[in-house]
């Protein structure tokens, strides 16, 4: 029998598998670690617990290690790094390594003050990431040393094409060994081999604080269920940024015109209720 | 005169009289001093403020001890602890203990760790709690020093029977001399001598981060005013966990379809308007 | 051609440049640096983000020099201060002032401790505040150095008259040199010569945390676009507050009734929906 149709460039099937990823998250119910910033550390919690995950947030370098080798993934995110918590990664990073746990690195603000660029690049040295998520200045200034980034929420309007994306991940995932995403208007994961495009999402999204570090933390629950079907890694993290960019369209369509607080709400609501049935009817997945 | 007949085993009067501490708190508005977690701050805070009770949330070691005299309660969250708010925790605690208002305990994520273990135990020595209010599992470490806890915002499905649970709670109250709730599918006050039990809330309370730490923030709202009515501190934590689960199964038949985002408004929206009046027709309160 | 016709004692004209400035916000998109407490701080990103600004949100000593100098305007807001974010801030400070950036004062609290009012009093001598935003007893103290706050969320029942009120932020506006507002029931701004008295607002608000903590980096935002227009820096810091005030009436009328957590969504609804038009249209400004 002769393969499906493709869709975008991707056999029916293998985008059916990966939107499985959404079930096998609510089926495993794994507990992600999060050393993350006090801004929006409540919505990585409330967006980890809307996919059926559940969250812990210690950051103290006195039980990081303990609270990492109880958790199914680990997700860093310098947000609001300092001295303590840099620690406190380190050690929780390196318990996850032992453990065997996906660790998710969301380099947040990479670029905006050299201790910042600095920490990263040391977090990268250190731990075996999995994946790697930023925005384009983000994953530049750290493959490359050059640019800038101007702030952690600014949306960057990027002039790169999507191919010089595509060339910045994958050699940045090569480099690393990471599955490295990049997200912005269209969003791009790959893992030095097979390359995902992502075009779910709206850019009401950048009017609420946090969609990106949510992003991370759910990334890190789907790492952690990579194996249990045949999506893969990469698979598993296109599946998770396909679902948030899935359930922000409907927020902005059932809520974008109340404001912004009605749409940060709606979104939750919208992840709570995201499965692999509708996240299949809904993701725009391209394999490039 | 006859009593009047039993609800639930509590005499009607008994159980009016608990529902009354409401409007106690809506009366005294009292300034309830928070060394809590940065997770679930934000949530403490506005719960405060909607059962009509006022927030502080000062944690440095330099003002803890100020902050907590010019409060009506004191409670201490070490859901997110470090070296740091802990020494500020231990500085309020004996500042509170001084002025002698009520302060309250709640062990997060306890027997996950353990520094958070023997964090919370180092706490119990030092500090005259007059509340102490976790889950089955944490209680359970803390009370007989065996057992886990799988994460701050896990649900355990604990396999105890609610006679377990119950003779749990009433050996840890007359340990530490506190009145300790154990909250779960059914939750359990006690003093080591009354005991009540509380079937309101609604499961999904646990798909959102922090409603634990609120019901902690409020126990403290209640707890300060134990002695303005005929309930006592047992009765005004039962009321406090009474008013919180009423809450919660107001808040899902509101808003539970539309999502996790819009449930977690309508809970805040809930606690907002209970008052004396509706907790007594809602509460389901059972002495044992 | 004679002046139109006073509207509250200010020329229309003058009225509508002044709301001009929440356009202004808009077409410039300030990023906004922030070294603020962990109790607010995702709720003044979102306001940030509501009206037109960027938010960015780092306090580590490390590098609030750096972020500083990468934004058009810095808040500091001391409502969960410790001795590391007081240095950040003495650092951000410098920077800003180097930089030239607006530079705004929240001393939240006040009065509530010493080491509070200590460091508010440093802060204030050492950086030169273009703003000071308070309430009626912060304000009090730090101008006097007698009175007592009661708590940093606690709604303070002042006696004193419009007129004293306005005396004191006068005298203050004076001693240091920035524009200072003193909000609550009337809202007054002075630069020390010219005075607004703003009647919008809802005493709602006061039900919800955040909404001053909200209002100082919205200050920053608008202060840093005074030399945009004719309005000059206390124009644009009474359009900031007229505009929260608004916004807080109209989500009022919106889910006032539903309660406290649907009211605070409204709110930044509303703050998302705000331009010079609708504030032009509603705003309640007086010069006196």
């Amino acid at each position: 029998m002769p393969c499906k149709p493709n869709v975008n460039g991707i056999a029916r099937e293998r985008a059916n598998a990966i939107a499985d990823a959404a079930d096998a998250v609510r089926a495993a119910r794994p507990l992600v670690h999060c050393v993350t910033n006090y801004v929006t550390v409540n919505d990585c919690a409330n967006a980890l617990l809307a996919v059926g995950a559940a969250p812990v947030m210690a950051d103290d370098e006195a039980e990081a290690a303990d609270i990492a080798a109880i958790a199914s993934a680990l997700v860093v995110n310098i947000g609001t790094l300092n001295a303590r918590t840099v620690r406190s990664m380190t050690l929780a990073g390196a318990a996850a390594a032992s453990k065997g746990i996906p660790i998710v690195l969301d380099p947040v603000g990479a670029g905006a003050s050299e201790y910042r660029t600095d920490a990263a690049l040391a977090l990268i040295g250190r731990i075996p990431f999995a994946v790697i998520r930023g925005n384009a200045s983000e994953i530049r200034v750290l493959a490359t040393g050059t640019g800038t980034t101007r702030g952690v929420d600014a949306s960057v309007e990027d002039s790169s094409s999507i191919e010089a994306i595509k060339g910045d991940a994958e050699a940045f995932a090569r480099k690393t060994g990471a599955v490295v995403a990049i997200t912005g208007a269209v969003d791009v994961v790959t893992d030095g081999k097979a390359t995902y495009a992502i075009r779910n999402g709206h850019p009401l999204m950048g009017s609420v604080t946090g969609t990106g570090c949510m992003l991370s933390a759910i990334i890190g629950a789907y790492a952690s269920v990579a194996s249990a079907g045949s999506w893969g890694l990469a698979g598993a993290v296109a599946a998770a940024i396909a679902g948030m960019g899935l359930a922000g369209e409907r927020a902005e369509r059932r809520a974008g015109r109340r404001g912004t607080g009605s749409f940060r709400v709606a979104l939750i609501d919208e992840l709570s209720r995201l499965d692999a049935r509708s996240l299949r009817a809904g993701m725009k997945l391209d394999a490039r």
